[in-house]
């Protein structure tokens, strides 16, 4: 007989909820789409032709989905500003979850996520930082890991949107959290990855401009930002975050250590061709997040249902996204207030002169 | 109601048989693997592990497994020696095939499975030419067919296995059909593709040595071998096989036009991870064919699937197949003899003098 | 007749001075040595093989050597702490000045340059920042003058020294001003550059580590270091600065505009060959920077001295080196501090509260 | 005492001729430039403006510059056909000769200038194939030659000229001895150097089309054309000459052994730019043979001066050139005639019926 499938059901049906409905449905041999739920009409439309048919049941109330029969998990796509409710309630309803990046712009709501997850060690809870997933950062992982480039020391690393003249941005930032929560939140979580997820942020400091929307000011928002992170330790991790790549989605990391570095993605490439033309050698890029991680995205969804089918462990802690969110947001803040925001051992909130060191 | 699924079988379980009853199994939504058949008890072993618990009936003689009620498709990755034999098996019992390259090693016999599809007009029958479903392949195709480089002139190809110094290619070569037609078919295939598919062989030369396996001389076959195979209308591809890179699979391939050229995998890579360290920067390569294309055999077994259970063309057709081993066959004879080969414009072998220009 | 040639003295033959002799002496046509100085008995003994059988007068001491009949100019190539005083010594004997960067590790002696040279503006007097003569960062500017990149915004440049485990660079932090001085100041000089050789600096703020060099510290020095320098008109730089690259010399820059970016290096290369081995494609990169600029500094020897016999524009300001000394100083300030250091749209530094914006 | 410098004279003063006498006049710092010699009347009046202000005489007859008082050596760029009967009259007056590829298109020919360079053993007597003194092909050599691919067995390699619409090629194809003697001589010296320099050719043979320009078949030429070169001890040269690249000069080598493979230039680049655009990332391409090779010509300068001054050692045999024009002769002749073209191993051409394996 075979082994029992996970019944998951998809919270939201926008741009990534879709995708992740579909790697449920068909691209995740283990689990079984079997629900899903978006208050958008147009949303329901699509799901009419691309899911109902395959047996998925639809809801336009993400509560009534919960209710269910057999369902296991949800994956949450919803809105950012929900992600954390959604979360919540899922967990109380005994439900696995996969929430989509960040669990909350606030530190504090995202904490509450966690702490809901810690009333329910049965249950599989894990923030989809996708580059986890990713074939490439994981070689780089356990390169470092075996000792390839000694102990790891700096971070750098760059999530670069392609430019989006529409104003989309702009509109967007009202409830994005700002650029560096918005677009940097993956960068730290790679550097708590590769740093180590206990590792305690000691200071942070950024600053940005408005070269292409400056529209986005009066959100307290930038276009493009830059930031240094400061851990305990001896590591720093420096960031760049961008919303006006000419070429596409320009993502890369580095990670330098005592012996060696290691890069992800620094030549971006869409695919193995090149052109020669009169212009020279050229290649294009992914236009977006997803041309670069789709296959990570799929990968996320296995190993989420195996963890839950299997009940092994997930890959990374939850809290590690609080830590991210935390960072992210005093990224933000410095960004505004121009101040370099210091943290002491346990995490706390200080001036500089109550650190030691 | 969810669309019909193609109830598939799989015939062979060796190493590129398990990957494709894989593929079906769980990377192929709209198909159903009903049934695999080997003669081998280890790989029957396998699969009552991988594939019988998730509904897949398994069976020693092929014969018995097209028998199977409600069986649609069968997928042919037995030894090469067979592909013939159980792909007109298939098609008299009317299932669509897809079956592995290369039909055979002679043009008769491959010729003889393309005569048997032609009886069965309704059929789809596929030869599976897995770089024509690559994205790399299929976008240097888009930007040629769109004018790029003008008019395709010259294409270079090469095929290159990692080094197996286990003697391994020695106890092969009696039934490979040598080196042209083991690892330069799939190349022969794209220079059709690429130049057209109806394009006509005017002459082939090749040389070859066995630079780490003189054994394989005794087989009339070599470890190296670089053949010229031209085209009427003024087209030359040029090819390279080998069986001693040290680094890994190291395919590539170049197609010159009249206003550019275009590259694909000119700079292999495992993926997108670059090391720092005191001897350089390097990157690692896929060590085999699976690593380079496995995402290229998943959209082969979703193509093939779709055009199945919705009635649509094929990517191809199924006698470039034969053209292709034809001209496989044809280098693998000159590298032995010595000779240019010539045939005329209707296919037909002739001596030099015979030709028109 | 021959135009008449650049008689020009060399005032150090340390590692750098070596190079600038020999680079006067073979490789600029249009100068001829005719003297080198140097306080170093190992240096004169070198001088004597290399340098006087050509013709070149060796001196012990500099004054001397700027009182040899007919010599036009001094290329300054002594340790750091005298390049000013040697500078204006230079200045006042009424001779033509390159002078190894930096000017001076302090802000003040720099302008002290400066001033000496505005006092005899028929002389050509020159900071070496040698990156403005190397062919891809003139292709870089060119590129971004002619618009390819709409207005530049950010600019990220770091220079990484190879891996020194014998202790060298903690003793030379004594007297080198720094890792941001020493390191960085070419990438500031970069920065103005490429945003414009008036950009005036607003803020600057870093962070540094010790991974390999715990004994910097007692210097307030660091081995690893990052900075964000922001610049009034909305333009940010950030550097990276390192003394443990294990592969070797790895500078690299990026510019990024409205429109698009341009980097220089991003794939560093020691020549265009690749090595195929068993553990992947491999390629050197060069162990210094003079391995990587050597090129550069002769173009700048042939740029000068052509500047000095035409009376022609010098391809940068002085002044410039200055402001690049600034900003350097700054930063390893910041370094220690943990502090921002703010300028007003004068230049002058202020607090945070007294900036307008 | 300065060391004396080797006396110079050089004959022609076209595109390369041009070249050579300036790098003599100023990047060689043991020559000097003391005559040139052109028949043409713009090149006279160019010399008049760029060599004579240098002390340097000028000659509309070659012959009359070799009675030049102190002049001790040629460098000969004067057109191919003229190539042997200079340097055999500059041997026959006791001159060093440094004269451009290939010696003749004929074998004979070629072979009278070895002939008369062995009646003068004193004299240094070099043909100048300018990728000897490249960085990147030495360095490859010495990485072969240190053991780190194994035992060379396959070599690739190609010139590619960017196209030239001009109709040029068609006109230079009536001397240029065809597209194989005039691009792949240097190919084919490459893989004698590889390969060792007594390498002996086994067989040749080749394809070739018009693409672009139909006129050269007239000539017997051809714009594109690919060839096989066996040599006895179990090694092939692959080559592809080309007229018709698009992005420019586009010149690679791979050298494949029994361990590894080593290649130079696979990945063309006319410096270390790159443009970040929206149609992706490009790097432009130098757009000819100088452009790619200028620092080799150089050190080719160098070496050779250093040789005659100090009697040392040339860096290749002067009978490689001769092997190379043989073997690019067999190469256009295949071309024409369709057949492949077999030598004993005396060197001697033969029937194939008349090799012994």
């Amino acid at each position: 007989m075979a082994p029992a499938k996970l019944k998951i059901g998809c919270a939201g049906l926008g741009r990534m909820g879709k995708r992740h409905a579909l790697h449920f449905l068909n691209r995740t041999p283990r689990a079984e789409l079997v629900a899903a739920s978006t208050p958008d009409d147009a949303e329901i439309q699509w799901a009419r032709v691309h899911l109902e048919p395959y047996g998925v049941r639809l809801y336009k109330d993400y509560d009534e989905m919960l209710q269910q029969e057999g369902l296991q998990a949800v994956v949450i796509a919803s809105v950012t500003t929900v992600h954390a409710e959604h979360a919540i309630k899922a967990i109380d309803a005994n439900k696995h979850v996969l929430c989509e990046k960040p669990l909350s712009t606030s530190v504090e709501v995202s904490q509450s996520v966690v702490d809901a997850a810690k009333r329910k060690p049965h249950l599989k809870v894990m923030c989809g930082f996708s580059r986890h997933f990713d074939a490439s950062y994981r070689d780089a992982w356990a390169k470092m890991d075996a000792g390839l480039i000694g102990r790891p020391a700096i971070f750098r690393s760059q999530t670069c949107d392609m430019l989006n003249p529409s104003g989309f941005f702009v509109a967007y930032a009202q409830f994005s959290g700002g650029i560096f929560v918005d677009c940097s939140i993956p960068d730290i979580d790679l550097a708590l990855w590769f740093f180590g997820q206990d590792s305690m942020v000691k200071g942070v400091v950024s600053s940005g401009i408005t070269a292409v929307q400056p529209g986005l000011r009066k959100y307290g928002d930038r276009d493009n930002a830059v930031g240094i992170v400061e851990f305990y330790g001896g590591r720093i991790a420096y960031l760049y975050c961008s919303r006006m790549m000419a070429a596409g989605q320009d993502d890369s990391t580095e990670i330098i250590g005592t012996a060696g570095k290691l890069t992800v993605n620094a030549q971006p490439m869409a695919n193995l061709v090149h052109i020669y033309e009169a212009s020279g050698i050229r290649r294009e890029i992914p236009p977006n997040y997803y041309g670069r991680f789709e296959q990570a995205f799929v990968t996320e969804a296995n190993e989420f249902t195996h963890a839950c089918v299997e009940d092994g462990p997930l890959p990374m802690k939850l809290s590690g996204a609080v830590q991210a969110v935390k960072i992210g947001c005093a990224l933000q803040e410095s960004l505004r207030s121009g101040d370099r925001i210091w943290f002491d051992e346990t995490g706390r909130r200080v001036e500089r002169e109550m650190l030691s060191g």
